[in-house]
């Protein structure tokens, strides 16, 4: 009997929620299918501004415009909060070609990889060793690499739900394929572009070299998948062919930018602060539409359907547009630095930072007393289908704001158009559907409006 | 206790299925995003067959193929269905413009809907009479309309999370707006687009006169939405504005064409018939990949999945290819009917006609014993994130083997996009995304197994 009544608690007793966060969902669902915002914001900040990586002029006309925006929704206050952050240039258009002969030649799409070296100015032309893991190319060893380019080639895993899991588990390539190919004496290396589909948009992101002195750095590029699937096959027939790389990147010493935050003072908690954010720079490649200008306008509009269904929120609503989320979360370390220092205590962060598309649900950085709690708010959403609520991760913005007593949550859209679209040229305004972006909007302030009312269990 | 224990039974007691199927479902999961083969099936159907409205020379090759690809998936039998099918001709190019006074004009998109009569060559110019409903229709009466064009510019609801469902709130101006104009001595009507987006691309689709005499008959085309728009605005500013219409369609005699359908011989119940199918028809204005080629790979596909991994099915699985969804559901009658004379017996049949996109789920037209049971079984599928299982509605080519006793489905993806691309000149290979169609034919043949596997309750 005891089993049976603890199982219905479980099942039955602890809804935190009342028929008036229904007809509240229903109210804000409305709202932003029907009176959003963010998709024109999206194609301003998208078409008008355009990528926005770190340092550039754009980012600072990023910031620009969402201090500008942020002033709009009617915020108590808005603020710049100054951050010194990396300037990486790409240069002139990376170029790239397979050697299968003298005079047989085969063009390939790359682009170098946020951080690297360049080659020298007439490129590197070495064979190729192709390896699948850093396993693989530590048992080939410095006699067989020594002089070569490495050709990191393990694709992302197709059977997986979540296209970000394949994408954690391919990423280490890019991240740290150059930092460990030079151990053995390699002079560039060459990465299979982190995404599910065949296509020819190379894929840029950021790479690290560790503490590797800067003479010994070596360049290092993205090769588009059908690219990659070509050399690969070419290696076969010819495992002497040469690989031809040429880039022009640069790293510049760090220069200033910002974080944009705006605050709306909680009535009735002023000290408790529910954070919700994205970040305003982006990749170079396309308009950096989906990574991240959806999680930008998308939070920007939890204020705006606030104040057109006249929702005055009880503790502090904060929103805050990060700067460098992509090559170095440098945004994130100033604002987490700042907050610990003056003792803010954020209840509640919510990012939206894995694309526009059809929201499933939350992942949420909780204890259990309160995921329980979350738990009973899925049925809130069942009606949207926006009712996937997981335990687990949340944004590298907001990150660092975790201390146990906490909650963070980030917002899942459907992941499996994502790595299409990710770091490549065509992230572009084309790719977001308003609808989509809309419910996006929808999901997260009907999550901050719950928190809102609810606060979290101490 | 009664009622807990009667609560109890309802959460816990009647999961209708085994470790086994997780595994299965897993086994099914892997070899349909690893060597699925529904994207280059779509891709052929849709690039090298294209558009293939019921009649035209395409459709009668793509009932071609469909017959020799489900020869090549191995089945016992294939067989082609005849019945006779409408055959309707958009001819050149439909042409509109917006006449706000002699000399001043504006071009709309505009395209007849499929079923309409031609208007004179040279087309139709008359005044303009927006209208929301039928009820403003009727009210307006013969009075404000003998002479006109009808406007019908009800949107499509942006609110309802369901876009099929604001699709069937709206959709009865396309289909019986010329019906009811006529009865008012209206000349023509032109109608808002079926989709929910503001775009230049016209939706066609299906339209009827009912039982009007041919020589009452008057022209309907479809506006695209942007345009529908403007011609509203401009309706405010001068409601004596003319409309040209000029479009050349033809209503021919009925000509044969087929269903077709291919059967594995269940290894236990062979009379138990599983059917798993889409329709092959399409408009004639894309190529047809959303609707409803995505469903046609998709339920060849499962077969093929079985064959992979050399599942052996007890009960007998049908493909069904049925022609002429889209302008008569000549295919699912005549099916239905051959059926019914043999008094075959179909316990489950599975429709795929919602779009390629990622699946959310399933809706079913079933008694409440056998919802019961596939309730069970919705955790199996929440791992894919494809757990939206819905009481009502299935597909329109199976609806008519509804018999009170056996299961109806259909497969459920996500339908925000979807009217983006229906009935347009949008709805194109390049549209579909590989994995969303894969993830398709993964849950459809993962509910076909568990009917194979469990059948129905009785």
């Amino acid at each position: 009997m005891k089993i049976i009544i603890t199982l219905l608690t479980f099942f039955l007793a602890f809804n935190v929620f009342s028929q008036n966060d229904e007809e509240m969902l229903k109210e804000i669902f409305n709202t932003s299918m029907n009176s959003s915002n963010s998709y024109e914001l999206l194609d301003y900040l998208s078409n008008e501004i355009g990528g926005r990586l770190s340092g550039s002029l754009n980012a600072e006309r990023a910031v620009k415009w969402g201090e500008k925006e942020l002033n709009n929704l009617g915020f108590n206050k808005v603020w710049l909060q100054e951050l010194m952050v990396p300037k990486w240039i790409r240069g002139p258009k990376e170029f790239a070609l397979i050697e299968t002969q003298p005079g047989v030649t085969f063009n390939v799409d790359v682009c170098a990889l946020g951080g690297s070296v360049a080659t020298p100015s007439v490129g590197i032309k070495a064979n190729v060793v192709e390896v699948k893991s850093f396993e693989e190319l530590k048992k080939l060893g410095k006699g067989n690499i020594d002089g070569k380019i490495v050709f990191f080639n393990r694709p992302m895993q197709s059977n997986l739900i979540s296209t970000f899991q394949a994408y954690g588990e391919a990423v280490s390539q890019r991240t740290n394929g150059a930092a460990e190919a030079v151990k053995y004496g390699a002079i560039g290396v060459i990465v299979r572009s982190m995404g599910l589909r065949l296509d020819d948009n190379p894929h840029t992101g950021t790479m690290s070299y560790g503490n590797l002195p800067e003479s010994k750095k070596i360049p290092a590029a993205a090769i588009s998948t059908n690219a990659a699937e070509k050399l690969s096959d070419l290696l076969i027939i010819n495992p002497k062919l040469k690989f031809l790389l040429r880039q022009q990147c640069k790293q510049y010493n760090d220069v200033i930018s910002h974080n944009v935050i705006a605050e709306i003072k909680g009535s009735e908690y002023p000290d408790e602060i529910i954070l919700i954010g994205g970040h305003l720079d982006s990749w170079d490649l396309g308009d950096g539409s989906h990574d991240d200008g959806a999680g930008i306008v998308q939070s920007m509009d939890v204020l705006n359907i606030f104040n057109k269904i006249n929702y005055v929120p009880k503790r502090t609503i904060r929103v805050v547009l990060f700067m460098n989320e992509e090559n170095g979360t440098r945004g994130a370390k100033k604002y987490s630095e700042v907050s610990k220092k003056n003792n803010l205590n954020h209840i509640f962060a919510l990012e939206s930072d894995a694309g526009g598309f059809s929201p499933r649900g939350f992942s949420f950085t909780s204890n259990l007393k309160n995921f329980k709690r979350i738990l009973s708010w899925k049925k809130l959403f069942e009606p949207y289908l926006i009712h996937s609520f997981l335990l687990g991760g949340s944004g590298a913005d907001i990150a660092p704001l975790k201390n146990g007593n906490n909650v963070l949550a980030g917002l899942r859209p459907d992941s499996q158009r994502y790595f299409d679209y990710h770091h490549t040229s065509i992230d572009t305004f084309d790719a977001i559907n308003k609808r989509e972006l809309e419910l996006g909007a929808f999901a997260m302030t009907s999550l901050v409006y719950l928190f809102d009312k609810y606060g979290i269990v101490k």
